[in-house]
Parts: C-alpha cells; structure tokens; sequence
C-alpha cells in the first residue's frame, strides 16, 4: 500500500509542498486519491446545495452520518439530515463555497477543517450572507468518502 | 498488538456490550486503554474548567491545537486557546460536565462527540445554564490522548 504519512518522508514533504503552493494555509495529508476525491466531493456538495438537490445532498453523508445544526439536538441518519437542508419553497441557496484548511486521512477515515461562506436568496427576492468554520469526519464506504461527522458554527 | 477492531470481532463485540450497559447511548471502540485514558481527559476537562485552572485547561490541547468558538476565527495553539478559556475576574464555571455519545480511536487519532452542559456563575451571583453538543478530534501525542480540534455549538 501507498502511504505519505511516515514511509515515504520526502514524497510527503513533496507532496504538502505542491499543494500549499495553491495557498499558505492549506495543509492535505493523505494519498493523492483519497484527497483528490474528498476535494471534489467538498466542491460537489457545494453545488448540490445551490441546485437545492437534496439527494445528492443526503448521499454526501454516510447511513448513520450525524450533524450538529445550531440551537437543537444532534441529527442522525440520511433521511433526517435529508430533511434539515431543505428549504422553504422559494428559498435557495444563491451561493455556497468551503474552504478546507486541513485534511488528514487517516486509514479509512479523515478529518477536514476549515471555513464556509455562502448566501440565501429569500422569497422576496434580497439575500443573506453568511460564514462560519467547520469540522467534518469523513469515512470510505465501499470506495466513497463520506460525511460521518458535520459540525458548524458562524463566524 | 491488541486491537478490537477487525482482528479480535467477538472481544469487540463485548467491549461494544461491556460499555452499552451504562448507556444505551454510548458506543465506544478502541483499546480500552485508549477509551479509559479519554474518558478521564474528559471528566479531568471539566475538573479543571470547574477550577479555572487555565494552564491544565491548555495542556488538555496538542501544541498544533484548533478550537471553534462561536462568532469568531479559528483560534489556533495552547496560548490562543488557554486566552479563550480565561473568565473576567469575578466569574466561574460552576458546573461543567460533557457526555459522550461515541469514541472512536482510529491509529493515533480518535474522534468524539457527544453533548456538554454546564452553569456560568456571574459576578453579582446568579447563575446561567447553557447546553451544547460537540465533536473531538483527540491525538495521541508521547503516550498521551490531547485535543486537537474541538468544536461545539449550543442547543
């Protein structure tokens, strides 16, 4: 098996390096694969959310994912994760990007880090903007890295 | 080395059982070593908390610690960190207790999460309660379980 962590030192050290060139700040641990794909699942769900489709939305997390929405009780599952995100008839989400920090991969799991930014368009038409930081556990199921864990809080 | 996980299936299956009997909410997988040296960190946390032990407070972190206020940056390091934590003059913590609801140590990192209550005591007496749930990335740094990215949000 292929492993930056401690086997191969300088592959790792070349390998932080090629990916903090794109920004001081980030900082991807893993075998290229595993972060290429959470990367691309992190863009993804992004645009799952501002195409309001929540079962590509619900199948970014794992069948016994968790989230941790703000002011109520942790959500367990796909369906009612499912439910959380959806919004209000005529309500969208006109723009959502997050910015990972850090991702770690740690055999079949990983843990991410970062900030998120996004905007809701209401019914009437003005928008809201919003922020905040984030910690999300993914785990490899059947080949898939998916949410286990999301947690959030704004900025 | 002793590992429940996949090599020891029935072991796990019983340390599975051996925990769920205190809660049928609480799952934890790991060594026990590592399960037992958690839940202490966890209990201690709250000790000091309670005592405003600030300097206990910062070493229960990894020196490479991120915490997740509410309605601020990501603070990263002991010294931000232990900063944080300091009350004004005059408040305390007058309760503080954290339930987990799942551990699970994967290698040399183990994840957490779970709810936490406690009561702030304010200058002229009176008390607040608050209650939040939380994940835990926990590290294993020289033999010891620290925290390396705590984030929580209030209920």
């Amino acid at each position: 098996m292929f492993c930056f962590n401690s086997h191969h030192p300088i592959l790792f050290f070349l390998f932080i390096c090629f990916f903090t060139t794109t920004s001081l700040a980030q900082k991807f641990e893993g075998k290229p694969k595993d972060i290429d794909q959470i990367l691309e699942n992190i863009t993804a769900f992004s645009q799952h959310v501002m195409n309001s489709d929540y079962d590509k939305i619900a199948d970014a997390y794992t069948s016994d994912a968790k989230i941790f929405p703000g002011n109520q009780d942790i959500l367990s599952g796909r369906e009612r994760i499912k439910k959380y995100w959806v919004l209000p008839e005529g309500v969208s989400t006109s723009y959502h990007k997050i910015t990972p920090e850090e991702i770690k991969v740690i055999k079949r799991h990983a843990y991410d880090y970062g900030y998120y930014e996004g905007k809701t368009k209401r019914k009437d038409g003005t928008e809201v903007t919003w922020k905040g930081k984030y910690v999300i556990v993914w785990k490899k199921e059947k080949g898939e890295w998916k949410m286990l864990l999301d947690i959030w809080n704004r900025i």
